[in-house]
């Protein structure tokens, strides 16, 4: 089907680039964390930045080749457009705090069939990740602020567990705008985990508890009808036979 | 069915005053925003009520003439019968909160398939007009309470956010009666969008996965009988071509 | 079946004793609320007292009754082991907070069927009356207590609402130990509701979106077995006309 | 299959074992919680340590049974890698507080089979022991941290009941990082358990709801079937009994 568009087999290109995206996103996280909880002196901080914009290369290029690998480029093209977004937002000074979101590009990867167990692992991971990458924020938006609680970043993995998991006790807690955007992502992440969870753990209850019984009547039923269908058929073999072994045996006999 | 009863097509009406109803709902944010945020001066004040009551004018033209194009008018009556007490509800003076609830009737119109996708989007979009209008309601009520912690609008939007996803962190939480029943919708409409999420993230699984193996066992089992139904066919074909060559060709060579 | 055991017949007795176990219970209700949040006087006391105790029979009447005309006492009696735990714990003076628990017995009458609709309604009507229920026990036990939040009926509904959403703002919670349990019964409670409305929901959305592609496809494999039964019973029609009109008569015309 | 391994038969052994494991577990629990509250003297503390250590030999000698007399050691090493963890971290002194795990082995045993009601058994049986362990060490790493809140074993357990049902009022809260890393497993815990209520619910709900009118369906259209099948078959019957009675009866009365 897609025959001579480019060189690239994009299954290909995705399995080799895993591993070089994966490490990229680790040192990203490792990188972003030193910025925001050691405030590292002018010299590390070039380095550290270089590190994050040179993942951030990375993913601009798995990007460019899974467009130009597509069978069709416009239609890939507005089907990842969200992935645009995520590329282009953390350029914008003020928005270095969504940094973090291309690390759930990989995540997705990963998770790619669309199997129950898959969907778990990848909404577990996925908010593992954002929660640790929305401790980072917060803390990164909130240490510096007038009045602030989320000073440190054990207090702020703290805080992302207890607003995931909307618990929420209230020792500590974002003041700032951009510390609250965060918390409305882990809030709304908490409710796809919990939904996740539920979801998969009903569906799996459905398919092995709940079938069971109606299988066993199907089954039931199925056996009833081939029953019926090998009596037809040896009604038709004896019909058969009859004919075979003179036209009419049994009228023969009468005679 | 319908035949000459009034001179209008209730759909035609419908998808034509969809529009309307929308900027309508739009002002009369808009305006009871400006009315709770920054007190404005009498005449102020003037214009946006009049843009309120203008909203609610279109709000009431549109029941008006959804009942008296209803194929039946009484049973049209008796079910929308809580669309009436939408619309008279907010003419009393201390329910001024009730003010923003026809906007839920627009909402509930473009939801109107009751496709899962379309569930979830319509309780995710009712909650965030909900929400907002909350917000704003609770600020009304209790900006000017005693010992009131919401007392501008990102704190009401950010208390409105912590209820609806139950997190509670208690940093802002309503005093008065009227700020605490405006929780007690936000609290419950917050039930309904975990349920929705989960129940739709529920029926996804459970038709995408679970029947998989389901259905797999029922083909299999017609396969079967098909099968069986297909012999027994060749069966009769036999029986009939023996029949039409001589009608016993085998009985004829024992002879 | 139930014959010559007494002279009761328990379908009716239960339609007929409907009303009175509501009017009881809800006198049950108004006389606690009385005296937990006015501090009647001595005569006022008494009355209320009456009342309760008054309810308190009518319940233990329709206990008796259920159970001797129960088709086999023995059975019901250990079915019903927890009605009478109900009926007997509000009879010890410190457990006077568990009074209100009969009010149970008649919500989960109405809520006979299985239907869905029918538990979403009961667990939410249950959740409603055991809100005001533990709202009240809790103002009970609290009031005096030292160091005590919850001391009026508004806030002590109040409390109630945050605790069954499980929203848990933390501006008022009980420091008694009673207080403490009754507030365990409310989160339980508040988890079955937010269990009974998704679970609710799921199912109402795997019946209604999920099985319409599984019934189409059952459907057109249905169709296509039944055709093959036709073709072969046409089949079948064939042979016997061939028979009848000349026994071979393609055969004939061969020769 | 199973022949000539070991003397011990893997079944038998499970059902004589299980009820020393669970005295065990309820000694232990019970020896934890004197530890954890009394501040026993020292010759009260070694007996005490005592009880710890000999369950703990019981939880041993009951893995390396299981471990022998398993028909594939190798496969059963890999499967049930997760107990030799659970059984070997308590003894490192620092993570005492994962002393408690092992009583989840004998909850899990008792809910061997995968039926719905067992495993919301199991998850409700299993948070319950879990809420009073997580607060008994809560309150082991919490009473002596500078700044604590948890300081009594019922503050422990008030503390640990608004975690797992996601309430979280905030009067009290660990602040210790080894009190916090506990509070996380109770709000997974809490997750597991809501999750597990919901979906037993709505698999429940599902299998008698929500396949009523689809069995219905089903047995119409196999109804419709068997009648069709009946039919072919009273067919070939009556082609056979005419073969029988004179070959072509009709065809002999045309003559």
């Amino acid at each position: 089907m897609r025959l001579h568009r480019t060189s690239i087999d994009p299954t290909l290109w995705r399995r080799r680039f895993e591993v070089p995206l994966i490490i990229g996103a680790v040192l990203y996280l490792v990188a972003y964390s030193i910025q925001v909880t050691s405030h590292p002196g002018p010299a590390a901080s070039r380095f550290l930045e270089g590190i994050v914009w040179g993942v951030w290369c990375l993913f601009l290029v798995d990007y460019l080749v899974s467009l130009l690998s597509a069978p069709s480029r416009g239609r890939w093209f507005i089907r990842h457009l969200h992935e645009l977004v995520i590329l282009l937002l953390p350029m914008l000074r003020p928005l270095r705090l969504l940094r973090l979101i291309p690390l759930l590009r990989v995540l997705n990867r990963s998770g790619g069939d669309a199997l129950r167990g898959h969907i778990v692992l990848y909404v577990i991971s996925a908010m593992t990740v954002l929660g640790y990458a929305g401790a980072l924020a917060v803390l990164d938006v909130e240490q510096d602020a007038p009045g602030a609680t989320i000073v440190t970043l054990p207090d702020a993995l703290w805080w992302a567990l207890t607003t995931v998991t909307s618990v929420g006790y209230g020792d500590y807690y974002p003041v700032t705008g951009a510390g609250r955007l965060v918390a409305a992502g882990l809030m709304i992440g908490g409710i796809g985990v919990l939904s996740a969870v539920t979801a998969a753990f009903a569906s799996w209850l459905v398919e092995n508890v709940g079938t069971a019984r109606a299988e066993a009547e199907a089954t039931a039923s199925d056996t009833r009808m081939q029953d019926q269908l090998t009596s037809v058929s040896l009604q038709i073999d004896t019909l058969t036979r009859q004919l075979a072994h003179g036209s009419h045996p049994r009228h023969d006999s009468e005679d």
